[in-house]
């Protein structure tokens, strides 16, 4: 039996895209429409209130294409709150013109494959600030599940963690050179939801993305271990531009 | 041909995962939500009346994201007890504002490959504990179903029992370290539903089901021979929780 | 060229999922809902009719879970009377509260890998019995489609037909072990429908499905070379149970 | 780099299969009925006259199961053609009571693995009677897509041409043992539809679509190469047997 | 690890194709339908003002087959204006009576197999031309997405640059055999969307596709390496025949 690599658990992540049914926006009349943007309003300044107390961060963006209209990425200490936040932005007048489109839920997690460090990382402030991080606020967004293969002889499962640990080494190097470009949240959902992890990406430059994603394709963890699920890309959102979108 | 392991069979089970249509909940009046609740506060009182007598049991969870919004798992000594339970439900006004998400029939399963015991294990208490269970009403459910895998070199099926012996084994270790943290129920399913076996893990720490799939994945059993479905998880609801979560 | 194994061809069979859509039955007033049971009683009784006089067959089975709420299997000499039967079923006031599910299109088929019998074996009695088959009234229903794999080194369309004889011979005795537990339809459905065969089970214990595919799947056949599409399980429905279901 | 084998290609070729909603159908007045069969007449009507002017053919068939109620499949010059052909049938009445349920773009062609013929096939008569035939009126239909796989050492387009060669030729002969029941029409949709070729069947023994494919799945090319997807079999309509269904 | 090919890259890139609701279409008075018409017609406008001016392209073409009906390409500097495109058409009255069909996000691509140029490629008018192209008017539109293989042996990420750079020159001839009558655009998609690159191509004559992708899938980077989705095929519009489809 292979060994597992110990990970770190910070957060709780509920990635939520939304389509928007725009007949249904525009049936609704002024006043309705004045009031559902109002209730959310108040919904998206209760994320900014939490973000600013530390209990939580939130990202918000715009998805291009047919995949979706938006995305909300909330992080919460418990699941349970973030159970609430579905609840709560499903019982929203906004809410109603909208439809599920996808959703992810996963943990913040750091995987260690560099061996223990001394004393409680829980404690260790450059951990908690990945651990329990305030989300960035960049241009764009970018977010796809993955796993890692189990198919005959690609199967990163059944190698030594010494292997693993090598492999890694050498997929994180890619990552640090786009320190400064690209900012990367990594968070776990083995026994969580469908896929082993979600990757989300944050730049001001879109095509970042593409060139941090394609250069690690050819990093034998993704060459022959990667799988992939759908990629997401957005534009940022805030409140004004939101109101600009529905205007 | 390889020796099938011996399972024993307990209880029928059927877990329902719906998905709310908030619209059209939020379109009833005052008068019909009430009624709505009302009824299907009868209806869990019934689940409730059953368990007591012991004449099945149930568990009742919010599903975090879009997959669902509540699953209902329903054991019952018969399949047509639980095809009684479905009707029942789909007749509820309350589930004229629900839609059909998910749903997974089964039958409690203990797994075998221990050899056989002395006696009538249906008449052991210790196994018909287990094979006619009370659930757990821990604050957090995950439910997923899995195949074991039939691929090239890597086929379960055409193992010998001593190499499947040794396997679930180490696998059994995994699960027996969470005792206390996580209690398993496995459902078997073969030639009922998609999938080979259904895994039901109840725990008052949800991290604790990434950990102890995490883990188990390292093992030959799931590195090599485990295919999974969806994984659905939930924060536990009742009759407070779910009228609060409907009002 | 591997050679094909001869198969006998018998009446043709629609297998029919269809869901309850309940909110639309229940907004049909008494008099509409009396007079849909009506309809679909005839519909029913005509089958009935058809079966006396040895003019095909019928299966009508409630459906657990949420995949369908319940199924008709038809055999009929014809696939233009299979297309009646389902157009018919279409037009009625019934089938208007119902949308379809899944359906099957197949010919019962008895694979013949023993050998030219003497003399035609259509005016064997034996085999006939089997090819133009009275429907067995049990409590449960079982269905699944199913492939044989060509997958590599696991290719059954490329074994001699004598590798093929020899692994078929060890799965019928399986089969037969099940005998008076179980009785088996096989129907096949290369060219028809997207599986190669489908396989319709009936027992009056609903536990006897799992067990006998479970011991089948360490079988070389199943384990090497089965690919499975859904289950499907039900409780047996007639006119009774079928008013109690709506009522 | 292999060579690929020349193929001659005729008419483009439309197959589209629909649904019809039978609520919506039945909701239609006498009169709104009787207008949407009398425009629907005039369609038909028109690819008759098309066909009979060798601008192209058509057939039209009921098909069994929930895939869909009936077929239309198209051979017209262009691609253009095709296209005001869909859009003509998409504005009629009787469309609106209908919905999409699958469609298929190709062209009819013919594989030239025997060398180059003298002369130009184009002119050939016996040529030209296959690239821009008139559609057989059997009593059954067939129709399926499927690739040549591309999987490890199953890679149909890494085999010499010589290996295809041989291999076609095995092929060919089943299927000229079946001429006189089945007419066979192979149309190519490498860069048009996903899957590289649409077979189409023609038969009055809807039994023989079943003899073909099952004699066929033994033979090298489709047990090692043959990838297929869904398969939709119907009973022949025409103006009277479609008013019929629809009465 | 192996080293990634250098990519240049231009416009960002959006084909957004959508199917027509009928039912709605007519459903519009005269009055809504012109002005439904004209506010479309502005838009298009738009579009053309757009290219006129060197700050994006697009291309609009009626899709064959059930897929869609229409599809409109947009390339843009920037992701936020195809967001914006998105969102406006989105908003418009037409669009009420369309339906989202699939979308692709990518941005236009040029792999660079064959070394460092002199100088900075993005200065170099050759290049500029293909980075920020204007889409040709031609008569058919073919576009698919397509990854690389990463399967076992067959996988391109693994193979060396010398490996890679050998088979794509090969590739390039076919591509480049076809000039005259197809213009191919590839656009990059890796960390943007579900495939690697999607590509479109151009041509007056719809029979090319075939003839182009069909000799490529023998050449090894297709037959062993090549993934390939949906393949959508249409027929030039412009605001006329745009007209002429909904008159």
């Amino acid at each position: 039996m292979a060994e597992a690599a110990e990970t770190l658990d910070g957060w709780y992540c509920l990635h939520d895209f939304r389509s928007i049914n725009w007949s249904k926006w525009k049936a609704l009349s002024g006043t309705e429409q004045q009031a559902a943007m109002q209730e959310f309003t108040e919904f998206v300044d209760q994320l900014n209130q939490n973000e600013e107390k530390k209990e939580g961060s939130y990202a918000f963006y715009s998805i291009v294409g047919q995949k979706a209209d938006f995305a909300l990425m909330w992080l919460r200490p418990t699941m349970d709150e973030l159970n609430e936040l579905k609840t709560r932005f499903n019982k929203t007048k906004f809410a109603e013109v909208t439809k599920p489109a996808y959703s992810y839920v996963s943990v913040i997690e750091l995987s260690n494959y560099l061996g223990k460090d001394a004393g409680d990382p829980y404690a260790n402030p450059r951990f908690r600030a990945r651990l329990y991080p305030t989300l960035p606020k960049t241009d764009y967004f970018c977010f796809y599940p993955m796993n890692k293969k189990r198919d005959q002889q690609d199967n990163w499962y059944m190698l030594s963690m010494d292997e693993r640990r090598e492999m890694m080494k050498s997929h994180g190097r890619i990552g640090r050179s786009y320190a400064g470009k690209i900012k990367q949240v990594i968070t776990g959902s083995v026994g969580l939801d469908d896929w082993e992890w979600g990757v989300t990406l944050f730049s001001d430059d879109a095509l970042q993305f593409k060139k941090l994603v394609y250069e690690m394709r050819f990093d034998e963890v993704s060459a022959r271990f990667g799988e992939f699920g759908s990629f997401y890309v957005g534009t940022r959102l805030d409140e004004d531009r939101f109101a600009k979108l529905l205007e």
